[in-house]
């Protein structure tokens, strides 16, 4: 037998199943430390998944037990809509099995591998099977199997099915036994905490090892599940249009007005045209040659981008605000969701923030929160796409000291939203270098980063001010003395010098939740009379006390309240409003005030 | 129909080609300039694997030829044993097809993925389908095939299929056509200058787009391909034990000698008794209770690491070392192979190089090299285990400056050799972080970082040693006319001061291509007679001239040379050694004398 002989005796057909026992870290099972995150994120994923499908709000229960030494028990369960008792096999005992795979539009889970690798491996390292409980409603019963994966195949094995009687009227409970220890326990806390950040409208309660947790949900608001597109003309690849081409039974102009988005009758005449292909023809009998015309003429008519507003399901600026927010009590926090961009056809939105001192850590590098699709990324910082952005920025020209990424109490998340976010790998640890995606996470972060430089600076420059008025007020008395004694003359009243010094006027803006609120303390010793004028896009109709005057400037309002303040106290005034836009107060003397916007602008 | 039915009807199998035409940034294929290189470095790849299977020295061919605008052409040619024609349609028609997933041995190829996924992202982009060529002898026809993949089957389709007149005996020839730009160009020569380095055994030539590149092989020696070895039993998992067991017909003892490496009849027995088994009960019909107890005996027993020397094909020092001088000219370089060590039960062996000068870039980063079983690793570099390694080196103790990587006119080499080396994704960019693989080439980048730490400050000391004499000798005379004017008396003679400064004896000792030579340069005006000394591990029996005296210590070797050496005249001596050990001159007055190593030990 020759070599080529020898070689061919040797050649097989691999399965998915093999390919991904063999290469488990790919999937993130590269330790038994990993492996329980791993676990919980796609079961947590598609849980969350199903929730928005099913319009219901999502109420996880995670449970995480030590059963010996290394061996675990995770439990997910969750009150989604339920598998009927036919897929369940496929869902969880068969890799590249789902329903997301083919569709374009913004979901969690996408590749119908993650809980099915899960299933993986734990047969791989402790033979149990997987134990599922699942019910889609009151009407019908619980069914509870037993299953595993015919690693050789890729196909289930159900070892047992049966009805079960379940408190619940729908959802499903998925229970796995895997070699494992609880090492990565603050990280899977991490995970939890990070998830119901960017999922504000989840409850999430975790018993990991016998310690509760709980993270409430912050909306009650559904979220509802993003709606599939067609492909955008200007995303599709000759071999995906020739396979479109070839099972559908339309004519030119039907196919693309159909099978396309953003392709009217007006664009698909203007592609037909250039293609110099008939309307009426049909499009199963294009030759290789004739498609090549039509994908060139597709890109080379106008349409506009993907409808990314149906198919993509940003977090908004205000709940990530909140949900930075509540979690680390931040003196700054900024949010940015930018608008829509495409890269290679596939819409995506990015949202950035920025928070600054609170409970975060005062030394050391900032805290990066990487999320895609609302899924917190935990592994493989250095090699994702959000990492390098963020450590390209040129951070010292807004104040902040950096080594790659900033140095301080700062944090930075970022949030790649998209129909299609290109991972690094099938683990979805990282986001990979695509410039489009790269320039919107840069451009989300200087804009931030802008907003917390004029913060800190308005921070310094009060705070400079104040303790120099302070060591000056402090040496006041010794001068006054020293003086007084080389004089020969008795030492003089020093409160009005004083006074000067410190006793000012200071006006405040700062927005919590919605409301502005502008304050302004008289310290001087003397009743004042000021007028307080905030120029900005909120309307301050509804402010209490209301403005004496309201002007309109362009889209912008200019209010006007006309007070007197006694000494030595407060005036405040607050409205629903973002907050954006400039204060400022008349009446006293420019050296008297003290302007301070907390809102960074 | 209820949400559960509703997706239900949505949910079905992936094909794993369209998974990967979808995902196809994770083979390798994320940008059309990045296409090019993944697509040669899988058909070189094969052709290299082929080529020491049929214990051949590989001669490949490489074209590369852009057709229009962003279309390329590219072709790769070998000598292999070629294919047999049944299964050409497979090995490039069909994702996770091959002959050495199943087998534990070093080779480039594993998945079975890679080419095949090449056919497919040409399919994808021109719709072109893939050209092979192949011949398995010269008694036998080669055949011609034209093929695409049916991407939801996963399934090669036979476009045409001929006897095809070749002048090759034996070989495989691919060529691909496929939307692409050459912006990569450097990249690509850079990847084939690297294979060559690492295969110095390979013969490439390359024609990109009409300029010729040629990358002769500097050894004739056949690389043998590595044995495919059995599993260990430290090494397996439970899911891979129950599976072998339930095709097996032995009974427990010769499941245990015949399936395993390194368990023989005395091992097998001790892991039985410890599992309660016994000898002589067939496995197949094993409880899995059983096979737990059985699997952890396995663990327990204490066997050898499995049989490295076998399954692994190291580059070996010497080779690495050639590689690189021969591409740059190094003035320092060393190379290490280290024991082979194992992780998860595969065996594996780093070796790592330094280099340091010659036509490195003085400035900036140093260049970092890395590989993985013989293949150069060329993306992904701050994702890869290699560079958080030599990044977590504290090399300013080797008094090289850093900015995580070194920092200066610095080469390092890495290849990590494995049966199963794990990579952070199927595109085989960067290896994942393992701790064991991470502390053997900490060790052996340290190794040698001490080494060129010594050649470093030893070549320092001799400079700045020459450099103050150089600058005392320069103002002498002015010293010595300022103080003739000021005491009034004549300039005296200061040669003799001078020569006290610069006038010595120096002894160098350098080796180049396995020739050691020690030089002894007198710079003083009188003749010395002096005694040589050289204490290595090298004989230096065959010494020209011969040494007066041998003397041997240990495995070492006291040569001693007793000769008398003009002024201003050389003495020199060489013999075939590595170098290695220490020299020394005796008989000149110790501030005489200057020793240099430029073996840098």
């Amino acid at each position: 037998m020759g070599v080529a002989e020898k070689l061919a005796s040797e050649q097989k057909s691999i399965s998915v199943a093999e390919f991904f026992e063999k290469n488990k870290h790919l999937l993130g099972f590269d330790s038994p430390t990993r492996g329980i995150i791993t676990t919980i994120k796609e079961a947590v994923d598609n849980a969350l998944d199903a929730c928005e499908e099913a319009e219901v709000l999502p109420d996880i229960w995670v449970s995480v037990t030590k059963l010996t030494k290394d061996t675990i028990r995770v439990a997910v369960e969750d009150n989604g809509p339920g598998i009927v008792p036919d897929n369940v096999p496929y869902v969880f005992g068969k890799l590249l099995y789902g329903s997301r795979f083919h569709q374009i539009r913004q979901s969690r889970g996408q590749q119908g591998i993650g809980i099915s690798a899960a299933v993986l491996f734990a047969q791989l390292t402790t033979g149990v099977p997987a134990r599922i409980i699942s019910r889609t409603g009151a009407d019908k019963p619980a069914y509870l199997f037993e299953l595993m994966i015919r690693t050789e195949k890729n196909e289930p094995e159900i070892i047992r099915k049966e009805e079960h009687e379940w408190d619940r009227t729908h959802g499903t409970r998925i229970e796995l036994e895997f070699t494992g220890t609880l090492t990565a326990k603050r990280r899977l806390i991490d995970y939890l905490k990070y998830t119901s950040v960017v999922n504000p409208h989840a409850r999430i309660q975790a018993d990991i090892d016998g310690e509760w947790f709980s993270f409430e949900r912050v909306s009650n608001e559904v979220i509802v599940s993003p709606q599939a597109i067609a492909p955008h003309p200007h995303g599709i690849e000759f071999g995906m249009l020739k396979r479109m081409a070839a099972s559908s039974t339309d004519n030119a102009q039907d196919f693309l007005v159909n099978g396309f988005s953003r392709v009217g009758a007006k664009s698909a005449e203007q592609m037909l045209a250039i293609a110099g292909i008939k309307d009426s023809r049909k499009v199963k009998g294009l030759t290789a040659e004739q498609l090549k015309s039509l994908l060139s003429a597709m890109q080379e008519v106008d349409v506009p981008p993907p409808p990314a507003s149906l198919c993509l399901s940003p977090i908004g600026e205000e709940m990530i605000v909140q949900g930075l927010e509540q979690e680390f009590s931040l003196d700054f926090v900024k949010a940015r969701t930018r608008k829509s961009q495409v890269f290679s056809g596939h819409p995506f939105i990015v949202e950035a923030a920025i928070g600054y001192g609170g409970k975060l850590e005062p030394e050391g590098q900032a805290l990066l929160l990487r999320f895609a699709n609302r899924v917190p990324l935990l592994y493989q910082q250095g090699a994702c796409a959000i990492t390098t952005a963020a450590a390209g920025i040129n951070w010292r020209s807004y104040n902040i000291s950096q080594q790659s990424l900033p140095i301080g109490p700062v944090l930075l998340l970022v949030h790649v939203a998209s129909t299609n976010v290109p991972f690094t790998s099938e683990s979805k640890d990282a986001v990979a270098a695509i410039p489009e995606i790269e320039k919107e996470i840069t451009l989300a972060l200087q804009d931030l980063g802008r907003e917390l430089k004029n913060f800190i600076s308005k921070r310094d420059r009060n705070k400079v001010a104040e303790d120099r008025a302070r060591a000056v007020c402090s040496i006041i008395p010794d001068i006054a003395e020293k003086v007084a004694e080389i004089v020969e003359r008795p030492v003089p009243d020093i409160s009005p010098i004083e006074g000067q010094i410190m006793r000012r006027v200071v006006a405040k803006k700062k927005t919590t939740d919605g409301i502005v609120g502008i304050s302004v303390m008289n310290y001087t010793r003397n009743p004042i009379e000021v007028m307080v004028y905030s120029l900005s896009e909120d309307n301050p109709e509804k402010a209490v006390p209301k403005p004496d005057f309201i002007d309109t400037i362009g889209t912008e309002f200019n209010a006007v309240w006309r007070i007197t303040i006694e000494a030595e106290t407060a005036w405040k005034v607050t409205y629903p409003g973002k907050g954006r836009g400039s204060i400022d107060i008349r009446g006293v003397d420019e050296k008297m005030k003290v302007v301070v916007d907390l809102d960074g602008e």
